[in-house]
């Protein structure tokens, strides 16, 4: 609809790999299977056009008999749409967005749950807490006398996040510095400031479930750009930015949540070129950054920008990286754009809090040494829920994942919901993959937070695996089918 | 528009009171004046309907013919449009809107301005703040191993705001406590959840401009209803509630924004019973309930509400009567609509600050003796400014402040936008009336704050004094014409 784009026989083909090869007696279900799936993962991104039947035939070398049948079943089924000269497009069935509709967030019930595998979110640096009270303490009389709202944020937390960019080889001056209430906000102020209801906005598909929960509460509309061969597709995203006329685009390039992946040096220019060229802004979600497991730590997207008139909007938190309880985050932009996003942030919030703002200014400096104790925590994490995931699950398949906060596991069976919704009924908590979706995608998928200790690894494990086998046996075969036999 | 109100010929005549006693010889040019007048100070809500020439030149008691003319005028200099068959409804012409429209906002150029009378905000309460901190700090460590997000706030502040409402005499439990970052950003999560775009609000007119402002940005309309003799227009509050069908209401009756008025419990009972019956939510602000100058502190809204089915949702706010610094505010309402509430305000900004959440549940058992003073200072400033103003100013009618931060001033000419631009050229910082109305109204009033110092008062009559006599001096008599000669 938004992004009409078509894809060819071979490429389609060339998506279907080894649909042959499963096993399955009857082509036409093998195809119609093997398509199905390739859906359900967000890899046939909705409402992409299909080749037509003798293309499609030709570029797999079967009878278009068959690829007629496999097309009819997606259709009765409910993943495929077609009309009289408008060819077919992927869809999806109403009955497939079995999430609940509210809004994910941070749990609020945790204590309730035995274990929460649902949240990606760091306890406080404790051996810093009372440094920063003191530190915010004794700045704090100066801004007493004063109403204490500042609109831009203090000069003082301004000044310490463009010290920070500076220092990973940013050049930013203060005035390209507005402190918000963290990343959610920061996204959601540039929102009300750039896009109106109705507006497109392009995302990745997977994508941070937050981000399109504001893009939607906005009354905007997101336009997924799914993710090809374990890459962004900087072709797709390109085009769309051209032809859909987005107001706005939203990438995390740094551990991407929830697939983990990082963005090249390559890709990240193209980027900055595409919103140069169709005069896009780009929202680029750079909260996880300084969570690095292996590797270097990714350097700013906008470290390509030399444009006067930059589109790119930098969203950096230390609410992420530090604490939630902290309400801090912050947008670098060109200093005329944060003028702009200023004046529409009055209006939702008036401004940050000064006691936050003082605590994170004391904190930022020391985000090296704090970073590297969280990398240790994360890394051993993630390291102990690879392994015994491999012990007890060892049918799933997590994606590598360098740094951030989460784990995405292809579940080889679209059954996340499923799970999540056995899981909840013994107190574990889960996100499922369509809650990183759009139109119920990503039924096969599932996001482990890299939050939980390690030492909960293995108990992780072994419960969902308990629930995973009762899933696996009761299945019906229509609905769930087995990508590998 | 919105509201199809139509004036008869006598009301009318009511309002335009003493018109002919303006020492004119000219009555068509007296009745254009006059009505003039009416339209630009609110007093002739925008869209309102006029009565037939014929109607009001009875109630008048002059000419069909003088009317006809004034009528004419009218529709010439922009200020009412006439189409056949409807009869002739208030406009205004596109030029009056002479104020920026950025949102106001607390000036975050405070420190170059060398009389800022445009925002009503108070410094902290000192002597209490390192005492708050000592608490915060105590109790943090018990927050710092979990994620920090708070979705509805911690318990220890939901409590003590439940606790605080219940001391007023106003039965409120912990689940009916939402805690938001300040009362706009209370608003804005109201307006999220509650309206879509294009959505009507009716508002009082005129009213807070930071509210206009979060409504606008929510891309809805607001319903401006004008307030009659100086008192909340019930009937057309009822009415409005009923046919303009609004997805939202939002009123300030304590100390009203910018007026000062406080609303009777007479009119209180009505407002719940208005919203009862029409089913319309009503966001009640009573972030100034506590900044009583004379009189008794006003009974919370809700304390007439009986209804489970409540539709009043109150707002405070810790960030006006004891620091801009905290973003701490709080919503009270029914229990399943706080969880509405929540659900959408984590796409917008996650959860509020600990610290300022745990500062404020420690200094709210303390309001009471922070207000007394913080009354007393009020009231110095207030005396201070009307006494100078009644020296250097007298044509200027102060009305009366029984508390607030306001003092809405009768300019008794329509140049308060002119003022603000002229103060501004001497760093002389202003809020004109129209940034409190809708489509330039208030273009006769002004508000000045009560925050500022009593020692300032002198000053800031002195130079308003200069500047007003010299806009006075040059002013063109058909864009400003004097109401009382």
């Amino acid at each position: 609809m938004e992004v009409n784009r078509r894809l060819n026989g071979s490429a389609l083909a060339r998506l279907l790999g080894g649909w042959r090869s499963r096993g399955e007696n009857n082509l036409t279900t093998a195809l119609t299977e093997h398509t199905r799936l390739l859906i359900l993962d967000g890899r046939l991104p909705i409402q992409i056009r299909l080749p037509g039947e003798r293309e499609l035939a030709e570029a797999l070398d079967i009878s278009r008999t068959t690829v007629a049948a496999a097309y009819n079943r997606l259709r009765e089924q409910g993943f495929l749409m077609s009309r009289q000269g408008s060819g077919s497009w992927v869809t999806l069935p109403n009955d497939t967005t079995t999430v609940a509709p509210a809004p994910w967030t941070p749990s609020t019930t945790a204590g309730a749950s035995e274990l929460d595998l649902a949240r990606a979110a760091l306890a406080a640096p404790r051996g810093y807490m009372n440094d920063a009270i003191a530190y915010a303490t004794a700045q704090l009389p100066q801004f007493l006398q004063s109403s204490g709202y500042q609109l831009l944020g203090t000069a003082i937390l301004r000044q310490a996040v463009a010290a920070r960019l500076n220092a990973r080889g940013l050049p930013t001056t203060e005035d390209q510095i507005l402190i918000t209430s963290g990343a959610q906000h920061a996204l959601s102020v540039v929102l009300a400031t750039l896009t109106q209801p109705g507006s497109r906005v392009l995302v990745e598909h997977p994508t941070y479930p937050n981000a399109l929960d504001a893009i939607r509460l906005r009354g905007a509309r997101p336009v997924p750009v799914a993710f090809v061969d374990g890459r962004w597709d900087i072709e797709m995203l390109a085009r769309a930015a051209r032809d859909a006329a987005p107001q706005l685009a939203y990438l995390i390039p740094d551990f991407q949540n929830p697939t983990g992946m990082v963005m090249s040096e390559e890709e990240r220019a193209a980027i900055v070129d595409i919103a140069r060229r169709t005069g896009t802004p780009f929202v680029i979600d750079e909260t996880l950054t300084d969570l690095t497991i292996d590797g270097p730590r990714p350097r700013p997207l906008a470290f390509h920008d030399r444009d006067e008139d930059s589109r790119i909007i930098t969203v950096g938190s230390a609410s992420k990286i530090l604490w939630g309880g902290f309400r801090i985050g912050w947008i670098r932009a060109a200093a005329p754009m944060i003028r702009r996003l200023a004046a529409s942030r009055a209006a939702m919030d008036m401004s940050s809090p000064i006691m936050d703002q003082l605590m994170v200014a004391y904190l930022l400096p020391k985000l090296d040494a704090i970073a590297e104790k969280r990398r240790e925590a994360l890394r051993r994490s993630r390291d102990a829920l690879v392994e015994q995931f491999a012990v007890y699950l060892p049918e799933w398949r997590p994606a590598a994942a360098a740094g951030g906060v989460s784990l995405w596991i292809d579940l080889g069976l679209a059954l996340s919901s499923r799970l999540a919704s056995e899981a909840q009924q013994q107190n574990i908590l889960l996100t499922p993959g369509p809650r990183f979706g759009i139109d119920g995608a990503f039924e096969r998928f599932l996001r482990i937070p890299l939050t939980v200790p390690p030492d909960q690894a293995a108990v992780a494990a072994q419960r969902l695996s308990m629930i995973w086998l009762k899933l696996r046996s009761e299945r019906r075969p229509a609905f769930a089918p087995e990508l590998v036999s």
